[in-house]
């Protein structure tokens, strides 16, 4: 069977079932509301839903799914709309299904450091909650203050402490599904171990919502460090602040943060927060930021000292150790600032890139090239430490990537370059709708015909978020 | 369509073309050869295969599969042998295909802190070569001597370290596979982090040779702890030892091994390699191991202490400090042991369970009293700190619990019983043929239909592993 698009139209009758659902303040059909869920943080992209509908359980977004996947009508599910791939665009209309209501912690189980949470929960609430009891949900995307839980499952994100704890695959112990036909499952099973089946948790984690809609997520923690300790290290040279990374983890050092960020960013976004925390003059190129935790303070001091140590060989400026809360607070301030910043600097286009960590250097001086190539500017930043290096860029009368065919060669350019260097198109943003174009390179056909069907054992009609990581066929 | 086992039967036209592919020493079909790879470390089920080949490259694999695919052909790989649910047992007959002969290590990439293994290579021969470069691969099953890596994968494996290092699927980056249909992939690529369309690698990981066989594998890496420290505790009561399980990680310790050894298995694994190791004495009912590790030796002695101070809240005995490499080697050799032990001590069954660590005692107390009223003696041992339990059983008349009805409901009470306290039927082992009847305590008709299906967009024809996890229908 030839899978097509669900191209079903909302009619009255839809729209008062819905209000039937799930109440009739909860589905918005004016013009402000479709405007703001038309758009999430990726690039300057617009689509409008016919309808947003914010349902309060499992049972209601069944009862929609069900009368969805009977009429052919898509529906986008969206979280914080903190996106920058497209996950959360209804490009093909419909209905946007907010999952803001979902906004309750439900249980934190101290006896098995585990979180019963929704998914509308917004990521740092949901790590102070947890903090108060003395645990740690490490993932911690820039976007923290504002992005949902549910959103960082639908993309697998990352954040800075993915160096040294993971990502969030790394936590999903299991999780309650709406799937695109209506049924209501459980993925797996509470527990740290489980071979129990295929890992129908792991396919979800990083679906960007095309396979179901989560509506619970059980979620590992582990103990909270007592301490970490954080430096800014300045760098001449980009590449020579790239070579230094890889060196850090061959030292034996896992630090619990590793970020790279290239002078023109700190500029932009110190200038954008009027802050002189961090120095910015003309011999320096790029800092590295580097943290380390842990239950000793002991320990994590001799070992700040060896990496400042290690890292004279790589020709790294005078280092500055942040001394209290107050310098830390405002340097990871600047540095989850960045993206914002240089978005609004005209820098509007954003890749995900990962690569094997001591492939760096070699990414950064390919990306650089590439620029000059082909004539437009890019600015480096993000989880060295993992090799995950976003590369924003701004090119003259070029404001959305997908709507300009010299700006799709130059990416198509990078993208290979990544994938000859054994990395991949994202690491931590997910594909959505802006990076499809590319899987051919590092997918072979075998690949995306095993994830189409995929896609279709869980959704027959092709209704949900469809038309996302990959063209249907 | 509905999908149907596959039943096509191997003639000397089949065996002579798999000759010419693989060589004709490779490919086997007398009595000896057939029994030897009929059986596993299951029980003590035999089924015969109707010829065993040895291939040695994933292009002999592929054109093995694309004859078996056109021909209906039952296809069961085997890793050593060494697996406890039956996912190797050639129970529809055809092609046993040995995977002993991919047995070299490709590369140590030292820069990136990852390994690119062959599937055929014993995970102790791994552990030791990266070891040898001060890198550390944490998962060991006890079989580690003789069990591949390969197998790991398929069946997800854990072993002691998982409770601080997590198990096989936190390390599997990369896997080269051969579809059933004959296409050879990579699942995703060499990187930490990964968000670039379906998550295939975990899909592959723990599904147990029922969707493509792994033929090349990329693994990360993390630097070895420079220490370890090994403590032996003995505890008057089981359900003592269970409930200080969890107190250790309410404590703020994650311990790098937490296992848990009822009296009664450490009488017959002590008395099976005439070790004095480990008291045995009428006061003592289970003992717990503890192991921590790092790169500050001060810092742990600090951890033990203070783990051993707390542990006399659960009337703990007298703590056994193993002082010297020796001393923990035997401890470890012990423990390691155990399941060969009890198996030939009438102990052929092993359930392998898994529920919230806090949970344990409730399912200790539960196995007891399920083997009062079933009338079969039950002895405990496993990784406590994950909350995986394995459960041993002896009865009377019972070699295997496939053939007997009676076992299967006392299977079933006890895998209802950990389903009620939030856990699942396998932690480690997998499911293979042995726990598939038990499925549907665990998992909805929803599950087991996506399963089902998935395992058809795999393998249309159902040649490779099928009846394994569930049953085809």
């Amino acid at each position: 069977m030839q899978p097509v698009l669900a191209k079903g139209k909302i009619t009255s009758d839809h729209l008062a079932t819905f209000k039937e659902i799930a109440g009739a303040s909860y589905v918005l059909a004016d013009e402000e509301s479709l405007h703001h869920y038309g758009h999430d943080e990726t690039e300057h992209l617009v689509y409008l839903p016919e309808v947003v509908i914010k349902p309060r359980t499992a049972e209601e977004i069944s009862a929609i799914m069900k009368i969805c996947n009977a009429d052919g009508i898509p529906v986008t599910p969206r979280g914080g709309g903190t996106g920058l791939s497209g996950g959360a665009l209804p490009h093909l209309g419909g209905v946007l299904l907010s999952m803001e209501r979902f906004n309750s912690i439900l249980s934190i189980d101290e006896r098995n450091l585990q979180v019963i949470t929704e998914p509308g929960v917004i990521t740092e609430v949901l790590q102070d909650s947890v903090k108060e009891r003395g645990l740690f949900y490490p993932p911690d995307p820039s976007s923290r203050g504002s992005c949902f839980i549910g959103g960082n499952i639908a993309e697998n994100s990352g954040g800075p402490k993915a160096v040294k704890y993971g990502v969030v695959k790394d936590y999903v112990l299991n999780l309650e599904v709406v799937l695109p036909t209506g049924e209501i499952i459980w993925t797996g099973a509470n527990v740290l171990k489980n071979s129990t089946g295929y890992n129908l948790t792991q396919l979800l984690v990083g679906s960007e919502g095309t396979l179901g809609i989560v509506t619970k997520i059980v979620l590992k923690l582990i103990p909270l460090p007592k301490y970490d300790l954080l430096m800014l290290v300045p760098f001449a040279s980009l590449e020579k602040a790239s070579e230094a990374v890889s060196a850090i983890f061959r030292g034996g050092f896992t630090p619990s943060a590793l970020e790279l960020v290239e002078i023109d960013a700190l500029q932009i976004v110190s200038k954008m927060v009027d802050s002189h925390a961090v120095p910015v003059t003309d011999d320096i190129a790029a800092h590295l930021i580097v943290e380390v935790d842990g239950n000793n303070l002991d320990v994590l001091m001799n070992d700040m000292e060896a990496i400042a140590t290690l890292l004279q060989d790589y020709e790294a400026g005078e280092v500055f150790f942040a001394d209290d809360a107050q310098q830390k607070a405002e340097l990871w301030k600047l540095r989850r600032r960045v993206a914002e910043a240089v978005k609004s600097s005209g820098y509007t286009i954003e890749e995900d890139t990962v690569v094997p960590r001591a492939e760096l250097p070699k990414l950064i001086r390919g990306v650089k090239e590439l620029g000059r190539q082909h004539n437009f500017h890019a600015v480096c930043y993000g989880h060295a430490g993992d090799g995950n290096l976003h590369i924003r860029i701004k090119k003259e009368g070029t404001a959305n990537s997908m709507d300009n065919a010299e700006m799709n060669n130059s990416l198509r350019a990078l993208f290979e370059l990544v994938y000859s260097l054994g990395g991949t198109i994202s690491g931590e943003h997910g594909i959505g709708l802006i990076q499809k174009s590319y899987m051919d390179i590092v997918f072979a056909d075998a690949n995306l015909r095993l994830m189409r069907e995929i896609k279709q054992v869980f959704d027959p009609n092709n209704i949900l978020n469809a038309g996302k990581i990959f063209d249907l066929r």
